[in-house]
């Protein structure tokens, strides 16, 4: 006998109908012969709910209030999925994080995952239960109820697989797995049957959002393979699993792609000043994320420096580095570049096999699209390109390595 | 510095307006110098709303489900309104009936309240926190979360202040307190400034649904003085307490009325069976609650037997009844009569004033309104009345013993 997580969020549990749809696929794997456990999220607007009463009562509402508030949600979700399943004749045990003995530390409304006691669930599985347990929320050794953050509950069943030594870890969405590339972007984009976590790291980095890299970190860590799934049919899916040396015959694992990007550039520095670290403490201050930066001497020994960021930041930005300017030399400047985008190419494959960026690049160029800043890791290519052309990048890059028909 | 426990209800809570009033009176009670407690029911409407979810999923919700389900009511008042405290500047922390060390036994949906380890609450009072603690919930002993039905807020007030050997129990709602009767039926009738437990029992039992009976036994069984209050001003309420010999210096405290009620009577009953046990059990499994009961024999030699429930269950015990008729003998009969209405007088001073009874149906007499069955306790008599006579009736024995003017 097996034993399997499925991670359902949000938007599989949304409705009445869809938590129905859920305990149906949760009864066939149980009757497959497998011991089942069920991590679920809040039904899909609920949170938001719940959120905008905390803000009718307050500007700010205290964190530890805040998750014993949005504690609920999931609760209420677990409690109707038990409900289901028994309902159609099975026997279901649903559990708060509290009851699953998921314990967490740190602070409220982004907790961390310390420990997991999965005696509770284990005893539930051995009497035959479908066993539920609340995502996204744990307890503190005081007692308190703590939530998790964004992507909590892929967490939750991560951390659960690992406690529980699941056989197989499923976290259930509405896409079928990891592609090649956004196929609403790229129309021959194929799904990937497997992804190594650093790899998928790299992707989520990049702009590929199917799963907070936390939760892939952790499963990184703990050895926990996993799979993204969709919950509405039975395709298989992606499995995201440690780097096997089989992965490196392939050049290019996938393109991904982030909108909305912003360079700031700081040239004309000629003080002699750290100005590296003035520069991002002050973004930092301002709690701005930085993504990528370049920094280099112009032909003139003034140094400059460029980054890009979310382009929802670039105004903060710009007000706080215009305060410290003079601090980096009389002629010091500011400029700024709205409208970009960035296209990552990823791959372990890339360590072993050479010439990666020359493709990537030479494609663009035969585009004739015009490539700005560029970023490298062991496993991962980024540029930057004009919003406008990012489609059409995406596109070129990933007939360039043949992504449409090699098979991982 | 007092400690005081502050119980609010659904409609005291039923609004973010409201829960921010019932913020500024716990404020004002901790200013005054006190070490305060409240506890919360689930903002009106929101228990309903779930319970209506569940019966969306099933038709009977299993109920270790459905409390998990309810709880989570609670959970969100205390979050909000410890989120209303801190937004005024004070320090709050909320409770789960868990946190709050309320342990229960007995069957979900109806628990019992075991023992509560008020440590946690405690150290939070010394913290100088206002604490908030969820009503009608608490925690088994294998953790599973577990509601303890109509009433529980109630009862989870009068515990706690048990627990917390508190200086006075408030239960707010949204009457001034106890009358001596209902002031939409009897326009004179006055609020009562104390009460015995014993007054108040039997005051709910007959129809005055302040509290549920149980919430009142557990007081008096631990002692617990409480007041009902209304949490929309700030007028003094009726204090319930043991008896005093005070007390009996007043005939009577109050008049309290039921309607929708209805009488079945079986006659001719002739066989030599066990007839009382027949009958009443046949009722008690179809779920039937039988108030009055008088059973007598006729002059024929035929015994018969009479009862009064509610009108609402009155084509259940019909159709359970008939079934057994022909155990009582060839003749035995079912008779019944809808319509009907039932009127107590409660008072510990009846047991050293005589003449209640006279008094109270020489009134109903003189008013040209006929009673039916009668029945008795030591503290209150009991009789039908037609459901068309029972205003005219409430006020003829409320003005009899002069209720209008005397003070308690």
């Amino acid at each position: 006998m097996a034993l399997i997580v499925q991670k359902y969020g949000g938007s599989s549990v949304g409705s009445i109908d869809r938590i129905r749809n859920v305990a149906r696929r949760l009864i066939e794997t149980h009757k497959a012969g497998n011991a089942v456990v069920a991590v679920v999220s809040a039904m899909s607007g609920v949170t938001d709910k719940l959120i905008g009463l905390a803000h009718e009562v307050c500007e700010n509402p205290p964190e530890r209030e805040l998750d014993m508030l949005l504690a609920t949600g999931e609760q209420q979700s677990i409690a109707l999925l038990g409900m289901a399943i028994t309902e159609m004749g099975y026997k279901a045990r649903s559990f708060t994080g509290r009851q699953a003995g998921i314990f967490t530390y740190g602070s409220h409304t982004r907790g961390r995952i310390r420990s997991i006691d999965a005696s509770a669930v284990k005893d539930a599985l051995q009497q035959g239960c479908i066993c539920i347990c609340a995502g996204f929320q744990g307890v503190t050794t005081d007692g308190s109820i703590q939530t998790l953050g964004r992507g909590g509950s892929d967490l939750s069943a991560i951390a659960l697989s690992s406690a529980l030594k699941a056989d197989l870890c499923q976290i259930f969405t509405d896409v079928d797995g990891v592609y090649t590339c956004d196929p609403r972007v790229v129309k021959d984009a194929r799904k990937l049957s497997v992804i190594s976590y650093d790899e998928m790291l790299e992707m989520a980095s990049s702009g590929s959002k199917v799963m907070q890299a936390r939760s892939v970190e952790f499963a990184k860590k703990f050895g926990v393979v996993f799979e993204v799934r969709n919950s509405m049919n039975n395709n298989p899916g992606t499995i995201v699993q440690e780097e096997t040396s089989a992965m490196e015959s392939l050049v290019i694992r996938g393109v991904s792609i982030e909108r909305n990007q912003a360079r700031v550039t700081v040239s004309h520095i000629t003080a002699p000043v750290p100005y590296t670290a003035i520069i991002l403490s002050t973004l930092a201050e301002a709690d701005i994320n930085v993504d990528m930066i370049v920094s280099n001497t112009a032909h003139d020994g003034c140094a400059r420096q460029s980054f890009t960021m979310n382009m929802n930041d670039l105004g903060a930005a710009q007000a706080a580095l215009k305060k410290v300017l003079p601090q980096l030399g009389d002629q010091a400047r500011l400029d700024t570049e709205a409208g970009l985008a960035k296209l990552s190419v990823v791959g372990v494959g890339m360590r072993s096999n050479s010439g990666v960026a020359a493709t990537m690049f030479r494609a663009l160029a035969d585009a004739g699209i015009s490539t700005g800043m560029i970023a490298t890791s062991e496993i991962r290519i980024t540029t930057t390109v004009e919003a406008a052309d990012i489609e059409r990048a995406a596109n070129v890059v990933h007939a360039a390595f043949h992504l449409n028909v090699l098979q991982a």
